[in-house]
């Protein structure tokens, strides 16, 4: 099954980490692959580091967005080599989970090719549960995948000023 | 903060099991109180027993619209435990997330008075971070909370005929 959250609302990464809790509670094999959050930033990621039966990788911490002092030739390559990652599990996929965490991101923003990303996702997903994260994604990607959810943004703090908290939105 | 997942889409639980991830991983202490769920049918909740900071109640594990045994009475009856118990964390409130699975169904289906919930939701606010899932939030939930999101389902494999995936759905 290919899964996609998507949507401009809070609640898409933490759905990729209940999943990933969920797939593990039934002892499935899982990997998880983040773009543009780091490696120890948020809650989740000191947790997921402990779990039995979950590899991770992350690449691209710094999303230009956030971050003015990388340059896009450097996401671009470093997105590259997420891709290539992504090619070296499809060879030789052991999991029943794939996590693809803002990859939607990195297509609408354009340091992923589109089709490249499509094709890869179609490998994994010969073998396992495929779920692509983020906000914004991509009509073809929408027409390929099993089941979409869009996070809609009702009402958000930061609208009201509010500065992010720890153990809520990181 | 008050927060509040709803909507018809696959994604809320999960959500919601990201969240308390997210803030154990910030060393925070969390209760979930879940209803409609049982206790060991989902994957997660076989890891969530084993999380220290998590305390973890359920309640009421089946509804009537799956479980054609139950009567309206044991559930209303059922639920009524579960707000006796959020008033008792309420008295005594030690920790730093409550998430409540599931209680927007509760009150949507009239098994949970609508302003006894508000009322402990209020009192849990003052200390805790308060979360809540369910599809079909109520117009005054939704006015009291801080951050809304609603997931909506754009494409589901139920509507195809395929059935609950472990791992995936549970």
């Amino acid at each position: 099954m290919i899964l996609v959250i998507t949507g401009n609302g809070k609640g898409k990464t933490t759905s990729a980490i209940g999943q990933i809790v969920r797939a593990l509670g039934h002892n499935q094999k899982v990997c998880l692959v983040q773009l543009f959050k780091g490696e120890d930033f948020f809650g989740e990621q000191k947790i997921l580091a402990k779990f039995d039966g979950l590899d991770f990788f992350s690449f691209a911490p710094k999303h230009p967005f956030c971050f003015k002092d990388v340059g896009r030739q450097q996401v671009v390559n470093e997105c590259g080599q997420a891709l290539q990652k992504l090619n070296e599990i499809a060879e030789n996929n052991k999991y029943n989970l794939i996590v693809l965490e803002e990859f939607n991101i990195a297509v609408r923003d354009g340091y992923i090719d589109e089709d490249l990303l499509m094709g890869v996702i179609k490998k994994l997903n010969e073998k396992a549960n495929v779920m692509i994260t983020g906000r914004g994604a991509s009509q073809k990607l929408t027409e390929l995948a099993d089941l979409v959810s869009e996070v809609k943004e009702i009402k958000h703090p930061y609208n009201k000023g509010i500065p992010a908290q720890a153990g809520i939105e990181y």
